[in-house]
């Protein structure tokens, strides 16, 4: 089988952890090799780049640096390990890639969405997924979730909300816009129902009877 | 007096430090206000940044990921110290700025000039310095002075010593084409003796009275 670069996108609470991980045993169970990775970080110097990213003493990070240290990451995981993995036959499945970088700076913080992809064209030296999974989910449900999990609570006022409702509709736009390499998934769905979905996809693509 | 952003450039021990604190003594004895900053780093941000480049454990750092994480240092700095010093009419003295990247990356280890070039731009939003002096230094004497200081002694080896030769001849080609901009000095010449060429270049700049 050939190297596959596969990415999950979606906002947190959409379950892309999980359906990652039923993607990398399905794959285990057939002895197919793959390596799966989370963005920002992934490397030695991904991590420490993320450690930046999120130190809450940062506060005061533009958004230039912001982007630019997107890209470092990005760009160090793919040299080091993408690129590597898919030329050894590997299927690579990531966890966020540019596209978060254009949904959430671009879509959500209002960044020029142009700027956004040129540095990060530049960063991965082109490099594009054969396929992303997009777990979309309405903003309020994906709250929700959050909330169960007692994670980020008190973060979601109005405010936040229109932000997450930009990124939503920009992933949405972004499938829209490239429908052979996107599928969208509802995230509502049950995980097992989901899962199904994802690997029946996959088979397709990587021409494997299911 | 009107904000002025003055950059100094060339190899390590050319004088740059000596001679931004011999500028620095000079503003301060006549009131005028300025801000001394080095790169990478001069921002809480940025000083991350920097540990990340001059971490040894850093080794498999690849080219793509260090253009970007010089870059996301200059965008920080730029944003969060200069231009704010410049918008309230300081003077901004700053220890290597984009020519560096330039003349280090680009000429230096051969990447892609224009490349290193766009990013930066980007990076910095076109902020250009209203003036670079450039101590420029053969090779040779400036690997003396870098042994008599005790640095990098065993670095120095044939391969090394070509890549400074691209620097120096970088720096010089840089200097060519932004004559307006670019004020050579020969870093051979004693240290009083190309203070006094600062200041006198200096004054006429600002439109000072020596």
């Amino acid at each position: 089988m050939r190297g596959l670069f596969i990415t999950f996108e979606g906002p947190e609470g959409a379950g892309k952890s999980t359906q990652i991980q039923r993607l990398a045993s399905y794959l285990q169970a057939r002895a197919i090799p793959c390596v799966q990775v989370r963005e920002p970080g992934g490397t030695y110097i991904g991590n420490l780049i993320r450690n930046i990213l999120l130190n809450p003493e940062c506060s005061e990070m533009k958004q230039r640096t912001e982007t630019l240290l997107y890209a470092a990451s990005r760009a160090q995981l793919v040299e080091e390990v993408i690129r590597p993995a898919l030329a050894r036959g590997e299927v690579v499945l990531c966890d966020r890639y540019v596209d978060s970088s254009l949904a959430y700076q671009g879509y959500g913080a209002r960044w020029n969405l142009d700027d956004v992809r040129s540095i990060n064209r530049w960063a991965t030296n082109g490099l594009v997924p054969d396929r992303t999974y997009l777990l979309d989910l309405p903003v309020d449900i994906g709250e929700e979730r959050l909330k169960m999990r007692g994670i980020k609570k008190d973060r979601m006022e109005l405010k936040e909300k229109k932000f997450h409702e930009r990124v939503r509709s920009g992933y949405l736009s972004l499938a829209q816009e490239q429908p052979d390499r996107y599928v969208v998934l509802d995230g509502r769905k049950g995980v097992a129902e989901i899962g199904e979905q994802i690997m029946q996809d996959f088979c397709l693509l990587a021409q494997l009877e299911k």
